[in-house]
């Protein structure tokens, strides 16, 4: 019998779905393996077929966030993001969610207003509307959210559709979580926090792209492959490669990388690269669209990273012109943590 | 500044709807503070207005379990059936569900695979499907789950449609899960439990009434309110009664007791009725509903425990004539526990 950390975190979701047996249900499109679950709810009044998508994530105290450091209103707004984040990988836009909580004996009312202060900052945020929830006991603090949304079926963006030629783009900058939760990890940095607000705040309260599904609708473009970047950008080109049956040609140097993020990863000591890599929790999108569709886009939306190829040439890094092997998956929450990270991020 | 303990557990979730501010969103007919919430999500093939319920419901250890005797087959079935019941109690069918699992360390491999058989278990007895999940390292075993569950808008029934002069009734027995539970958390008597199977079944794996929803639905019937018993026959008459405005007179010698209970009971020196009123996790069906609607379900479903009065009647009990006050609410999950549980029910 393996352990859980043999297994991996993949690994037992895998073993877990097989466990659950052949999933078939009436109208469910998509079910475990995307960032959501797709099924339909019916025909919309232009007569096209609608769908929502629904996701889960939890943050558990201790293990996703330390209370000595995060302000619980970020972690409010922060347990829906990640959940809307998941929505909008998959190309829709978040309508219903329920929140279930865990509260440790002691806790304090008055930081509770604020946790739900920061829920409310992120509905009106992103549109979205809290309709249910649970209150319990815990022995450390738990927000455990759902996130209902809602999309045309024809517009819903899976891992799997990645095409040969396609070009792999992102959205914003990564490796700014990680660099902010270093910073927010070590008593001695932590005064110096703010002298690097950005990767801070992108580790506190980061942001679903919802911007960027809007401006895909808007420029009537639709990307083949979609993912959020959650557990680091290795980890999801793996996703997408694997899931699409495709290999990809990534320029080390063409990851985004915001000027704070570096100058605080000078001053940790550490790469900033390597940040992007197998930090995680940066919550941008990664997604893969054809040259002509990346064109009608608006600029600075997206930058490209990189290029779909056969999958025989598997997954590779180019630097000068020079291809190199490509850096192992990100975060396994039931691996070996990464030395350097220490408690796995989300 | 209030602690937890001085809101109670309702008083907090009222705390918690206000911060999140006035809840509108097109479709939603139902937000927080039933069983489930209700959103439309199209007319069906006949015309009728369809909608969706969502609840969510987390177990944690050490607060709704304990890991030393409950096994994780029957877990995982109840953590299934506490979120079916409160669909069940929206008068909804079960569709999908989301599982959002905290795992400890050193946690075995093949107590997972049990936990997900009794999911799987539950899936099949339901008709419902796992869709989605979050798997992640946490102190203590979580199983937070969110059920989706479908109905026709005019069939959803409410905690707040009771009416004067209809019948108060309940499907099942009570008691059973809250006896059940004290025979398993006491060392010495749980060698007996073997001695008690009903009871301790009914704690360990409860069934979720959706036998009930489909006689109602053959019987063409729909009750006024409809609520799961889950946290003690006390607490969800005054769920019902402050929900619809209106009064009952619960007659205390009809509460239905299996024998079993009563036997357990009696072993363990409590008074079973007591184990009714404010023991919890029964989840069986609270509803209110016609003499004429009555007559035409299937014999033995329901019993009928009661009356609906004015308001200014109150809530009062009927023991051979003579009225009395009623007992208090259920369980609190931040109130003083009850001194014979000591640990909370779900």
């Amino acid at each position: 019998m393996p352990s859980l950390s043999d297994l991996g975190e993949f690994g037992l979701i895998d073993r877990l779905a097989a466990a659950l047996g052949p999933v078939a249900s009436p109208g469910l499109v998509r079910g475990i393996g995307d960032d959501a679950a797709v099924y339909r709810i019916g025909t919309g009044p232009d007569g096209e077929a609608r769908v929502h998508v629904v996701t889960t994530d939890a943050l558990i105290e201790g293990v996703h966030f330390d209370r000595t450091f995060v302000p619980m209103d970020d972690l409010g707004e922060k347990a829906v993001a990640v959940n809307v984040s998941d929505v909008c990988a998959m190309n829709a836009r978040p309508r219903y969610l329920t929140v279930a909580l865990g509260v440790p004996d002691g806790f304090a009312v008055d930081d509770l207003d604020a946790l739900y202060r920061g829920v409310r900052r992120a509905c009106e945020r992103y549109g979205c509307t809290v309709v249910g929830g649970d209150v319990t006991r815990s022995p450390a603090l738990v927000l455990s959210i759902a996130a209902i949304g809602e999309a045309e079926e024809a517009n819903v963006v899976y891992r799997n559709g990645a095409q040969v030629g396609d070009l792999l783009a992102v959205t914003g900058d990564l490796g700014a979580s990680a660099v902010g939760l270093r910073l927010l990890r070590d008593p001695a940095l932590r005064l110096e926090a703010s002298a690097f607000p950005y990767p801070v705040r992108r580790h506190l309260a980061p942001t679903a792209r919802l911007d960027a599904v809007e401006a895909f609708a808007h420029a009537g473009i639709r990307p083949s492959a979609m993912l959020d970047v959650s557990d680091g950008l290795a980890s999801e080109i793996h996703h997408v490669c694997r899931n699409s049956g495709v290999g990809a040609v990534v320029q080390r140097s063409s990851v985004p990388i915001h000027p704070q993020t570096v100058a605080a990863a000078a001053r940790l000591g550490v790469d900033p690269l390597g940040e992007a890599w197998w930090g995680g929790e940066d919550y941008e999108l990664l997604l893969t669209l054809s040259a002509i569709d990346l064109s009608g886009l608006p600029p600075g939306l997206v930058t490209v990273v990189g290029r779909i190829v056969e999958a025989d040439e598997g997954v590779t890094m180019e630097d000068d012109g020079q291809r190199s092997a490509f850096p192992g998956s990100g975060f396994d929450h039931f691996g070996e943590p990464h030395e350097e990270l220490g408690i796995p991020s989300c």
